[in-house]
């Protein structure tokens, strides 16, 4: 069995993740979007295994203490993380997996699985950046201000990632999505791969 | 001006490098073919900077010792080699180069450029292999065991490149060839993405 590939996607704030992955699926492409696991308490139509794995603060410190999840991070008073299980359960089954987590959550996943693959996704340029954060109308310009700051900083990082994406059109930018996904299949460190080379001596 | 790639491309006999690089060209991919250095006389048709580029003995030497080749080998009494200004002024100018060297010329080629690109193919099994060997017709069992036995010592050392090209159907493997290519292009470490993401600050 084909073990799947885990890919991490990141980016700042209106640089289009949601939207790749929608058209990549439109494309062709056959993913298991990683479901998080969360301490919060779930909002409206939300159910638990669809929006998220809502658990306790408790089960999911035991979580952690038992290295069940490849990656956590604290957002205010609630834990978010991606579940080991999850992502090994869809991989063993050839399933490819993809976490939309930030970059202190991929890095962490890149140490402990050094086969994912890193791919950041930016908007066409500083102008489209900023004009996405503007185009809210919903803040100040100090609030505008801020988070234009906190994307220039998750930006920088990008530069620890496999992959960079422009997101100017965006069948084109899912397509280069696919691309990577298709062409990481390819690298001989994969298992089918050394086990292909092996079959021929 | 974004810079070319550097793709080494290996195989055995009979495993189709040429033919898939054709196919690849009518799928649009464009790239140079590196033109080998050479001390051995033109044959028949053969033109100096077409085919080869036509040496003496006293020149490859030289270029030897000035580190003005990327690798080289020698074969019975003849020396071949890669040109590096051959191979950077194309990339320079950026077009991708296309090396068709055996394993040792591409370890020696990535050792001086870790940014090149290395692919091994294959044919689609063992069977294949032999009855591409086989099917000359024009050597003995002995000669073919002997051919065979190489073939399978160069395939054990694809696990020394970064993606593996199983050449079934043509159009697919010379799809997936243009793929890593294209893939290879959103690399971080490539320089215009190092720019591109510097710009953002």
């Amino acid at each position: 069995m084909k073990k799947g590939i885990l890919i991490v996607l990141s980016g700042p704030s209106g640089a289009g993740k949601g939207t790749i992955l929608a058209e990549a699926k439109k494309q062709g492409l056959e993913f298991a979007l990683s479901i998080s696991v969360t301490t919060r308490s779930p909002r409206g139509t939300e159910v638990d295994g669809i929006n998220y794995f809502f658990k306790t603060h408790k089960q999911v410190e035991e979580m952690i203490k038992n290295d069940e999840l490849l990656e956590s991070k604290k957002v205010y008073d609630q834990i978010y993380g991606t579940s080991k299980k999850f992502v090994e359960d869809n991989l063993n089954k050839g399933i490819d997996v993809v976490l939309e987590i930030d970059t202190q959550g991929a890095l962490e996943v890149k140490s402990k699985m050094p086969e994912a693959v890193l791919i950041f996704i930016v908007p066409k340029d500083l102008d489209t950046l900023h004009s996405r954060l503007v185009g809210r109308g919903t803040e100040n310009e100090e609030q505008v201000a801020k988070r234009f700051g906190k994307a220039q900083g998750e930006i920088a990082q990008a530069i620890d990632y496999d992959y960079l994406l422009i997101n100017d059109k965006i069948e084109q930018c899912a397509a280069q999505f696919i691309n990577i996904i298709e062409a990481e299949r390819l690298r001989t460190s994969r298992e089918i791969n050394k086990q292909i080379i092996a079959s021929f001596n």
